[in-house]
């Protein structure tokens, strides 16, 4: 570890209560010197495939440290919490599938260790509240610099727990895939690399998919209360390709490679999400006509 | 006040104007080395209770320093403001009630005083933001390691403001309690300590009080509007004895010690407050039946 | 720049995504041992007057800096970014208004450049993320000493953008001012300086403005919505005068200089916004009668 040693902290703790704080806290008190920076405390309850993105989207900006996530519904059960290690950082938190977007972003997983050693956890370990009582003490004994070996016995990476991989498909004209994440502005981000926009017309359709698996299909139903009065996208919707808003006239949808490298739909001086009222989980072809 | 000098804050000022950074920057151009962990900004307007539950929750797990904390409506009239000296650290903040718990989670106060030295303070001080004119300013003389005395005259501890003592009493089976808090995810603090669930059984009876006060009972008639349609628990609700949410199966009612050692009630996968429809104030019973 | 160096972020990129964690990232990897206050990330989206306000309200509590502001509908766009010199401080953001409040607020503009040098920024510049990609990184060479002259092309201050200047004006027996901002506490402030005051009774009569433009009655016809029930100023609504929210009656209007030295209204237990039925950008008469 640098001379300062950098850790982030991703949760769905909300900043309502004292929860984020009470992790500050023990960071403080056993590595006063390191630096937090917080990622977001406004994941959705429990939604670890939200966490996981924004983790994997922001952390190859963060400096290189130790980064803590906890998005962790199964707390205090039989699932393991995870230290590992990757050439770019460290990672902490639940072994969920939340941390290994991140990992991969990080270069790849190149150790991974349960995170079982007495030593390095809170003297009384709450059922409840792991980010306080093991991922905070853990993340602060490897600022300090205190190798990732002793925090615990080694895993297998392959035996991870991994979230489902988000559909992504060519389709004739075009590609399909499902929305990633909608984020403040209403910008709708697809699980599509930007390079699928390539050879596309400068006008292109965007719909929903007719082979909705059903869970989709649920969540495309419930669209309604997301969206309010929103329109279903299915019918179909065209967009400008553009490189930012400004690029498409007031109230229009462009399509356009976003800052993290996906492709995105954002409605200039609007938000996307309601016009297409879709939500994370739909997915969505972009096609040639 | 040892190397690094820590500070919380605490307030309900929200996070969408520029109050808090306001009392951020104050600290920062007095005590520049000083480090700052913020509790949260979100106690609701003028809840002392909430603001004085959260921040003794918090501060067992910060380190030893300076806590403001800013729940105040009255600012500006006559309430004074205050600072306490404990074992575990010292409190800065309005004499309404709203430090006292904290003081005692730190080891109880040892010294009080009033805080009416203009040299502590802003040069001019408005009579509506006694955060950035008044505790801000002191907090930073604090954590540069001036003595408290010198802040203001001393002052009686038994003659501070004290918040009511919430409801905690024995029952038939059981025992009931004022809820104290409803965190982020939904789930329901009470005023009891968790050693109240021993000897209780498996499965236990949560209902709403009998003989509420007119005061509570009131805020039972309104809690319709809190938690939507969710059924009052006053007919009772079935509650399995857990560790943690997984205890209990999806939508199902679990009660367990929380991790600052009160009993409190959630829902796996779901919000017990919706729930219950419950808000802080009002008294449940848990009972063996 | 003094041994610490302090950066001020001011967004309305919201705190549920990574974008401020994506700044501060930058921030760290380039000026690791700056520290940085955020102001705000919940100016509403696009509102750049807003930010504009806080900013500027703010700007003299907080250390001297670096004050990096993004409000920027037009990223990406011909729009320029900007960093401007004032005798208090440095401001980096858009070329659309938000910073000049603030430059006023440090002293008045000193010199102003065009961020163009291709060296400060990030090697890819994406075009919907200045504030990752231009701003932070500007804002951290800075912060580490740079002459603001290197990041690009002197501009003459003269032409930068600017917005309308709000409504202020004499009236008889008093004046109009447009709303400038809505606190957290749902105070309502104009954009009069306090000392307009001076001379009007212990009651004043608080009313909409008759000879409302255009935009402002339309805004006017929309505040329905936003104040719920609340009535419509235009009848006029009696305020006492004050210095703090506790010299009114439980539920009543109280106007005062509040802590930025503007007029504003507040309701003593309430929400004066909800009682008034006013936004930004509405007009109200404060008259002796």
């Amino acid at each position: 570890m640098s001379r300062t040693a950098w850790i982030s902290l991703t949760t769905d703790y909300g900043l309502a209560d004292g929860f984020v704080a009470a992790c500050h806290g023990v960071l403080a008190r056993i590595a006063p010197a390191a630096r937090v920076i917080d990622v977001t405390h406004l994941v959705p309850p429990a939604d670890v495939r939200r966490g996981a993105s924004v983790l994997a989207q922001t952390v190859p900006y963060l400096p290189a440290g130790v980064h803590v996530a906890v998005v962790d519904p199964g707390v205090g059960t039989a699932r393991r919490g995870i230290g590992l290690a990757a050439p770019g950082g460290l990672l902490v938190g639940p072994d969920n599938g939340l941390l290994l977007d991140a990992a991969e972003a990080l270069g790849g997983i190149t150790a991974a260790v349960e995170l079982t050693n007495p030593g390095w956890l809170a003297p009384v370990v709450s059922r409840t509240f792991h980010g306080r009582d093991v991922f905070a003490p853990v993340a602060a004994r490897l600022a300090l610099g205190a190798p990732l070996a002793e925090a615990g016995p080694a895993l297998d990476p392959a035996a991870l727990v991994r979230l489902p991989v988000p559909v992504v498909r060519a389709e004739p004209d075009g590609f399909a895939a499902e929305v990633l994440t909608v984020d403040h502005f209403g910008n709708v981000q697809l699980a599509a690399p930007a390079g699928l926009l390539d050879g596309l017309p400068e006008r292109v359709r965007v719909a929903g998919d007719r082979q909705l698996p059903e869970r989709v299909r649920v969540a495309g139903d419930r669209q309604v209360s997301l969206a309010g009065s929103g329109g279903v996208p299915r019918a179909g919707a065209v967009a400008v390709r553009g490189h930012t808003f400004g690029d498409a006239a007031a109230g229009e949808l462009v399509v356009y490679a976003d800052s993290a490298g996906l492709v995105a739909l954002a409605v200039n001086t609007g938000r996307a999400v309601d016009l297409l009222g879709v939500r994370p989980g739909d997915v969505l072809t972009v096609t040639a006509s």
